[in-house]
């Protein structure tokens, strides 16, 4: 029976992921440093006897790759994945993205093990010049840190893919929501409304279109693809698919579809501008047709998504009271 | 007066900047860790007042910060320029181009320097799809580490110009030669012919095409594109240029005219096969009508750079020398 290594399984994907392979029968072996992993994620997995969990930080090689040791397939889903603070400590990104893939990659190496699974994000475009943006659009000019730590990651992927035969599959995320979600829009306005409800700050003009994908169906589609064992017909290895819905939302839609929900009519105050931040791409919109033909479709549109993780959040307020 | 910071100063790009700088009445501070820079390269500088010498690494944060006070621009030319036996070291491209191109950027963050022209490589493009090769050609797949190291870097830069104003020159060269070329196919090919004029191992089958581009050219090609102030007109404040020339040749042109220039017959030994090596990309070919639209073009072509080069290695004997 094949185990898995999930890096990142206090998190949210890897948590989601960890519980969708125990549930399927299979082994897994979790790893993640706690940094802002939730132990309260794994409260399944931790009673399921094929689930190990070994506390350790990707920037330690040698514990990395005595954990990993008789697994047969990783999950790199450990991240900084704080995309807006990139400037404020901008070497975050290269530690905890570039290096640790870097060390990921590595501990696989001395382990024998050959297939890695990649959560990688539409921030590799920087700001695409095509838009919907397929996998090979324009070679982009990166405009953060973070886009730039993950291409960085692919890359050295795609590397080991070429020189030491591994299997890579690279997914270039939307900003994935549903159950589990803890940080990005939804989270930050649900939080405002639960302190303030008469008022809601809004980064930005609230123009900004942006793509959002469930967390059950993003699940899906890399189990599916993976499966499929398209790395093998790839080119030099590696397969590489935009995951994501075929529609987007304005910043402005998604505050309608959480008031509808919460059943508020908050005074909405932007900051004006067309980015929320410096960095803040004002438009993502992923060509996702190349997914789509392996036969993969997302079951909920992205007022479905947004709906399921209000209910989730309203369920689990220990999610954002410990953040206050 | 502008005082250039070059790292890689005893290198062979960055010692020709330096002298190439001062000859025109710069100041120049040259920093190297001479682990593959030689003394002998900085003869001239070392003679002019306008010249000051630092050793030092640029994994040494601190002391690269240092260094780096009171200059107003950075050629940024260190690098770990082994692109061959990145699959033996596979940490040395992350460690010496991507994170050393990190600490470059956050020294000149700490001395408010926003210049920077950065050698990045044609090995970016991985194998590219586009033959010659732009710019904004498909979003490439990484093959090689050193190739992945260099986008990073490259990636970094343009996010520090997005986020903190810096003005970026990404130059993708071709492989250089020219006076102080110390590595490389011709550079291999003549210590050979040296070591033994009857015969020459020759990697792959001989058919490889490949792109250089004369020192000299590639000088006044990064210096005429960062004087007439190309970044500050590029979108997200970075210019990004291929350098090269408009023709390439097969690795079997190149036995030619050295073999004419030396006045030799040896016998040739092919290892086989359309690669040199594992990555070794057996196309190399680079669109550069975006920088010969800018004025520029090549005084030399390929030929003449390796006829240059051969004149060159022969009058400075120690360089192969002292690598047997």
């Amino acid at each position: 029976m094949q185990t898995s290594f999930i890096t990142g399984v206090a998190g949210f994907i890897g948590s989601s992921m960890a519980d969708r392979l125990l549930r399927e029968g299979k082994r897994v072996v979790g790893w993640d440093n706690f940094s802002t992993g939730q132990e309260r994620f794994l409260a399944e997995a931790l009673k399921n006897p094929n689930f190990k969990l070994v506390r350790g930080d990707n920037l330690d090689l040698p514990a990395l790759t005595q954990a990993m040791a008789g697994c047969d397939f990783v999950f790199h889903f450990a991240a900084n994945a704080d995309v807006r603070f990139g400037l404020e400590h901008p070497g975050k990104d290269l530690q905890q993205n570039t290096i640790a893939t870097f060390n990921v990659l590595e501990a696989m190496r001395a382990n024998g093990i050959k297939g890695i699974a990649f959560s990688s994000t539409g921030s590799v475009y920087g700001e695409a010049e095509l838009i919907p943006t397929p996998e090979n659009c324009p070679f982009p000019i990166q405009t953060s840190l973070y886009g730039t730590s993950k291409a960085a990651g692919e890359g050295m992927i795609a590397s080991y893919c070429e020189g030491y035969q591994f299997e890579g599959y690279i997914f270039r995320f939307v900003s994935i929501l549903g159950e589990r979600y803890t940080h990005g829009h939804v989270f930050d306005f649900y939080k405002q409304l639960v302190d303030h409800p008469e008022y809601l700050k809004v980064l930005g003009d609230g123009t900004q279109r942006k793509s959002y994908l469930y967390v059950g169906d993003c699940l899906d589609a890399v189990l599916h693809v993976i499966r499929r064992g398209e790395a093998r017909t790839a080119r030099h290895g590696v397969a590489i698919f935009n995951l994501g819905t075929d529609e987007y939302v304005q910043v402005n839609d998604s505050i309608r579809y959480i008031c509808r929900e919460l059943k508020l009519t908050p005074r909405l105050e932007y900051s004006g501008g067309n980015r929320g931040w410096v960095g803040d791409n004002p438009f993502i919109f992923l060509d996702t047709q190349k997914v789509r033909a392996t036969g993969w479709k997302p079951a909920l549109t992205i007022e479905q998504g947004i709906v399921s993780t209000l209910q989730w959040l309203r369920q689990n307020t220990w999610v954002y009271e410990q953040r206050h």
